[in-house]
């Protein structure tokens, strides 16, 4: 990989002296960009581009060229690449498009690309991507024109699946004033994907924060594992999030669909930060490379009342705490300065105070009077005297920032130009939104505060017992009666229940059980027993039960289809409680997946409910409930008894569990679960195992 | 009015010759801004700046003068004033700090400055202001130096309660390319209020949107019946939204907080785009100055696949449908061009189409062909002969967009110079985020497919029954029967009930009403009611009646207090249904507004609810119960019956006209309101009236 960023010659295969030959724009950008390294161009025709003579042929290229960068029509890059190939070159960026985005020949047309490239142990970027810049030394190699002057070398370095966004993201990052270090656009990933480019990435010592673009994630646990473990942080920007987007992704990278809900939850819980525009992912950058926020008080400094009320709103919504300023902090700055001229609020409005060179000094002497975890300075100033010194403060800044190692977030309002002023004065990130400065100190806090808790998922598969075994060859497995037993087999408990085929029987369960009782008409072919007449609640006696017997009897034989009936369940009524779904499938890319929510209508109705990669841990589960919207009602709200989460978060974990051990377990739902005074109860359940989805 | 934004001549009072003088500054602003009218200066000390000789005193300016501009220490203030008043001078603009904001002896001094002005019918901008700015006569009143190359002149006035959040704005949007026209901090408004400024913005000939930034709203309903009424768009930035922020609102320019679930309802109500950030609502600005968008079909047209899949997010989160693109187009552009480069999705994916000639020819036949309600264009272009090129398309679609009338939103992604040339080379808003451009789009289409609809508050008093007036002056109004009795007189159906005192009465009148009923203890002084054991349900017979009758009258003697025992009610009880709460509430700022929400513990879990001013129309209530999160469940779900929305609706126009007719009530919740298959029951309900708040 290290000769893919940094080769030490690169031919660039596809030039021709006409005025719109792409490649010839490849050419121009290693010039422009400085890169040290020889540059050979390969072409149809002979001539010369920027001084480069045009090769006719990739076999007349020199001996040990490290990288060959095609921009052909896809029908002939196999063919190329395979003269690459006996040419000694293992490293290919190919740039041309028409493969699988494009038709079914362009996917075979890709697989016989990786086909040329495994005979010749080459790794590939690309294809149908817009490649590789490397800041460090003026590797350069998108087919489109790059300004030097619009970019600025700096610590972060971006993966991004499209080749428009790659360029935006380089662009506002140097605006920004904080650089970017290498960028892929990675294409099609026909060879090389997100996993080994964030690999080499989290290992390059001159990249500190990594941005990825994505539109679908493949090997999302792999991927995420890989972030959760690293010590740099990470940003994902995952567009592709609805059904509108989903078919332009697919036709322009070939990207699938991932689950939202999914990719949401697994991000938070491998603590990487999600950023919903380019924008945001460039100030989440920004905030990461200042000292760590390691704790929920913020100290707002601003020079405007209305910014400061601005940014109090923004620290709210993203859980900062705004401390109290000791009393002693406003005599002692009166003190200092004039008198009266600050409130002792946090905010902290230095609107009556002009002279700009004591904004360093109150800002030194509050970090050290309130001992916030991080400080918001917002500066609002004109053009002219105030620019010089807004510049010699932004310095200052810049380092109480490295000498105290306290994040301090400037947050500039002025004139673009002066706020490039102080880009150029000093290296403290400068944010020029208020939203976007608290957003990234939340990120950072997060970050740092909590942990990423995305658990591995076991190399060996782990013991079962013979029960689980037996239940999980059985054919009717996705019956209530079964599933409850495989909960059971979990220590999940379960409302005590019986079998039986004939009225008698159901009246001695009955009796056995104790009414109320329930009866449920067993079948393996209805998902909704409810609506199929197959469930009858609440049944109070004898008489009650002979009826409710005779209907589901009824409804059971109606809905069987020629299949043998299974039989009738009676099961005991559980008093109390409150209904919650807890639930697991498996994901396509990210693996075991457990869902809880409200329950009964609610759950559909509100869609309230919390996602999160298993295995799970205890803190994990009892995360999980605390983020339900609805999760008052397990509180005991109005004097009510709460109900005993800690039972929930038991089943919660035996199904994180369940989904472990048994891989073949595509989906569980129990539903409802009761959460109780004293325990918690599984009433009814459903699982899928292999290929038996209906 | 017109005096304050288009005065014949200005006097500065508080100009020295100090280098930090603040008001010197104001007169370096008009003779930057080339403001054309007599500038005189008022000091303590005579001497000069900008070469305006500094006048001793406000007694030695000359007669005629339109407005005075005073920055001066606060306790000079109204001095200056009554000296003005005398020199025939009716405007003054007053932007010295330390009045309400600072303390109370500023708030005495705001007073006195407020009698003065009375005295001399004089109307007063300020105090603690940085004022007024008009671009179109170089009227440039701020005490900080503004920079004339850094503003535009344009179509949008800006209304704001914050000096620096002004500035911000006039910054943003002369950067963004659309310029200011007007610009007004408002401060403390002690005389001129938004209202005011407002009415004569919407007046203003020059000024085609309203960008107000508002801390604290204080007559809401009138503001609100203003902008509703309006031809003209208004964008409200409403910060000071949560309780950290409401202390620093106060303190620097005396705001009120107001609940910000009523202003988001107010807001959406009167057809007022509420926008969270500065930058949104300059882009909200920038969609308001398209043709409007009169619907959700939307066009997107991209060079970069990515982009396009980033904006096809953004059209889904804001309610646009991507049309289908007919098979024809894609024939039709495959002739014009070349073979095969664009496939017919939405987005249009450009990327193969290196001419941008071209770009301007597939908008106008993709307009043509597809008929979209908008059209947005992400351009992602390089510098260099790109450029040139863009800036040509840019005009071009700015043709389109006159000549066709139809929105075309243009994001550009490139280097800032880059998207600079654009700005110059035509007047079409250039976006450049594509979250930014999709909310300005439909910011437009909400504008002009769901108009305002507040309905005004009845001038008159409305005619009552008697039974209304006796209710309403009754002590215990406050009590469950008086309340449900209220409500049955505004023609909400109630559940049945009997007021009973002794066990023999209970007997009989839950024999007339029919088993089950419930028992409620008549307290006004509890609130709530089941807590205190007032509350037995589901009483099935006479022995389960005796004992529910005796534990209610024991928990009803514990809690009254002395009080005389207002009695037991007896209450059918309803079966079936789901519960609601609807509720009523009388805004200090937004006067009536009405509430409804999942009832039970979910309002109270779930926080659920949707609110609206009163009065209310029938689409309005409607409306409500489409806009909360819960509303499947009155849809009856899996198979279940539907409950009778149109009896809810019409239990909410109740409660609007019981608000309306009877401004006594200060609140009144029905909780529950049982919607049932046919019709609805008002279960249980309590009301306040005047100073019985408890």
């Amino acid at each position: 990989m290290d000769k893919i960023f940094y080769p030490g010659s690169v031919a660039v295969v596809g030039v021709s002296e006409r005025p719109d030959n792409l490649a010839a724009n490849i050419i121009h950008n290693l010039l422009a960009f400085g890169y040290g390294g020889d540059v050979h161009a390969v072409g149809l025709r002979a001539g010369q581009v920027h001084g480069i003579p045009i090769l006719p042929s990739v076999r007349s290229l020199p001996e040990g060229v490290d990288l060959a960068v095609i921009l052909t029509p896809a029908a002939t890059v196999p063919g190329l690449l395979d003269a690459c190939g006996q040419k000694g070159i293992r490293r290919a960026v190919i740039e041309s498009g028409g493969f699988t985005e494009f038709s079914d020949a362009g996917r075979h047309l890709e697989e016989e690309l990786i086909a040329t490239a495994r005979s010749w142990d080459m790794r590939i970027v690309g294809p149908n991507c817009i490649s590789v810049i490397n800041t460090e030394n003026g590797l350069c190699l998108p087919f489109a024109r790059i300004d030097p002057e619009a970019t600025r070398q700096g610590p972060v370095s971006v993966l991004a699946q499209s080749g428009g966004v790659s360029i935006t993201y380089l662009i506002l990052l140097s605006e920004m004033g904080l650089g970017a270090n290498k960028v892929v656009s990675m294409g099609n990933k026909a060879d090389l994907n997100e996993i080994d480019y964030l690999t080499y990435l989290l290992a390059d010592p001159a990249t500190e924060v990594v941005c990825l673009y994505l539109e679908g994630i493949e090997q999302g646990r792999s991927l995420l594992e890989l972030a959760a473990s690293a010590p740099k942080p990470v940003i994902v920007q995952k567009a592709n999030r609805g059904r509108a987007s989903a078919q332009i992704a697919f036709s322009h990278t070939a990207a699938l669909t991932n689950d939202d809900a999914v990719v949401d939850a697994a991000l938070r819980q491998a603590g990487v930060a999600r950023a919903q525009s380019f924008d945001e992912a460039v100030a989440l950058a920004q905030g990461f490379t200042l000292p760590p926020v390691v704790g929920d008080d913020l100290l707002i400094v601003s020079r405007s009342g209305g910014h400061a009320v601005v940014a109090a709103d923004a620290a709210e919504a993203h859980g900062f705490r705004l401390m109290p300023i000791p009393a002693d902090f406003a005599t002692q700055v009166r003190h200092m300065f004039r008198a009266n001229v600050i409130a002792p609020t946090n905010p902290l409005d230095l609107g009556a105070i002009f002279d700009f060179n004591l904004y360093g000094r109150i800002v030194e002497a509050s970090l050290d009077a309130v001992q916030p975890d991080a400080l918001l300075l917002i500066h609002t100033y004109s053009s002219g005297p105030e620019a010089a010194v807004s510049e010699q403060l932004a310095r200052h800044l810049g380092h109480l920032n490295r000498d105290l190692d306290k994040p301090l977030a400037l947050c500039a309002f002025a004139q673009r130009d002066e706020v490039e002023g102080l880009r150029r004065a000093t290296d403290l990130p400068i944010f020029i939104e208020i939203e976007a400065a608290v957003r990234a100190l939340a990120a950072s806090r997060d970050r740092h505060t909590r942990p990423a808790r995305l658990r591995p998922l076991p190399s060996a598969p782990a013991e079962r017992s013979e029960k689980v075994e037996a239940l999980l060859s059985r054919q009717d497995v996705s019956t209530t009666d079964v599933a409850l037993d495989l909960c059971s087999s979990f220590d999940i408990p379960v409302a005590e229940w019986a079998v039986v085929t004939d009225q008698e029987s159901a009246r001695i369960a009955a009796t056995n059980l104790g009414y109320p009782v329930a009866l449920k008409g067993l079948s393996p072919q209805v998902s909704h027993k409810s609506d199929a007449g197959l469930v009858v609640l609440d049944i109070a006696d004898g008489e009650q039960l002979r009826a409710a017997f005779t209907a589901v009897s009824a409804a059971l034989t109606e809905h069987s289809h020629h299949q043998a009936v299974r039989g009738v369940m009676v099961q005991r009524m559980v008093p109390g409680g409150r209904e919650l779904i807890v639930g697991g499938k498996r994901d396509p890319s990210f693996g075991p997946v457990l869902m809880v929510g409200l329950g009964g209508i609610y759950v559909e109705a509100l869609d309230d409910v919390v996602l999160r990669l298993a295995p799970l841990s205890r803190e994990d589960a009892r995360e999980m409930l605390e983020e339900m919207r609805g999760r008052r009602i397990l509180h005991g709200m109005r004097g009510e008894p709460p109900m005993d989460l800690e039972a929930v978060v038991d089943v919660l974990l035996a199904v994180s569990n369940l989904l472990i051990t048994c891989p073949e377990v595509v989906e569980i739902d129990i539903n409802p679960l009761l959460a109780l005074e004293k325990g918690a109860a599984a009433i009814d359940a459903r699982a899928i195992v292999g290929s038996q989805r209906t």
